[in-house]
């Protein structure tokens, strides 16, 4: 590796939380393209129902914005949503709150190292970046769902 | 957004480079999980085995870092490896050549706006974090065929 490449700069922290959106109103639609019954009880594999991986992406996203924010690190204590729009309401409510939340990190919290909930240390950067390779991950999940179901899948790189 | 969220520099390209090589090596265990028959053939829901995807990530990779280096974008035209490990040997070939060639992408190519591959316009990063998010969205795909297949996929979180 040379040193360019170290002090080479590739991403501001607007298209950090740019891309991180847009990966979310991928997911967002992903949610919506789930029959209601098959979003809380249908998987392939003994894997969990894509209501309980969104679920997931709930407890890490804020929360993790706050922990980074902060250095203090709260588990997520909302609400656990039963229907597909309580879902999808929560889920808007989260894309406001992080709008509003993720320009106030401050800078140098991006590379400062935590332990993250306790468990997970690390410099901010890479928490924020698990939480959306994490949803990444796991809504790909969420595709072979909707293919076994004959449905079709949002398009992966549409992501407005 | 604040101004300083758009002048807040979060990852430099020594950082996406090993974010990058992490996963790879978490997808490297992946197609090594899989029965030799099972990943050049099976899977869920009508899509295509996992080899395919594999492929799909060798296509996209050394042919990207070439291309948001030289701002010259061409098909890859290698081996499509039949068994295994012809298709583990391509893999390490690959990250020796992705290690060689990122280091020298010239810092501003990053931001320079391309339309890759004659088709997909963005900036160099862009497409860079296209190749891996594309990675970590079909390589969870084959998680649900491991499973499926009751076999244990590597461990999402753990990247050497």
């Amino acid at each position: 590796m040379t040193s360019a490449t170290a002090t080479t700069n590739v991403m501001t922290a607007e298209t950090l939380l740019n891309n991180w959106q847009g990966h979310r109103r991928v997911t967002r639609k992903t949610i919506e393209a789930f029959p209601e019954d098959k979003l809380f009880a249908f998987s392939v594999g003994g894997m969990r129902p894509f209501a309980e991986l969104a679920m997931e992406f709930i407890r890490m996203a804020v929360p993790i914005v706050d922990g980074v924010s902060t250095g203090k690190w709260v588990d997520y204590k909302g609400p656990k949503p039963t229907t597909k729009s309580e879902l999808l309401q929560l889920w808007d409510a989260q894309t406001e709150e992080l709008n509003a939340k993720f320009p106030n990190i401050p800078p140098h919290r991006f590379c400062e190292v935590d332990k993250a909930f306790g468990r997970w240390e690390g410099p901010g950067l890479a928490t924020i970046q698990y939480a959306i390779d994490n949803e990444i991950h796991h809504r790909g999940q969420g595709y072979v769902y909707l293919r076994a179901l004959g449905i079709e899948p949002p398009p992966f790189w549409i992501r407005d």
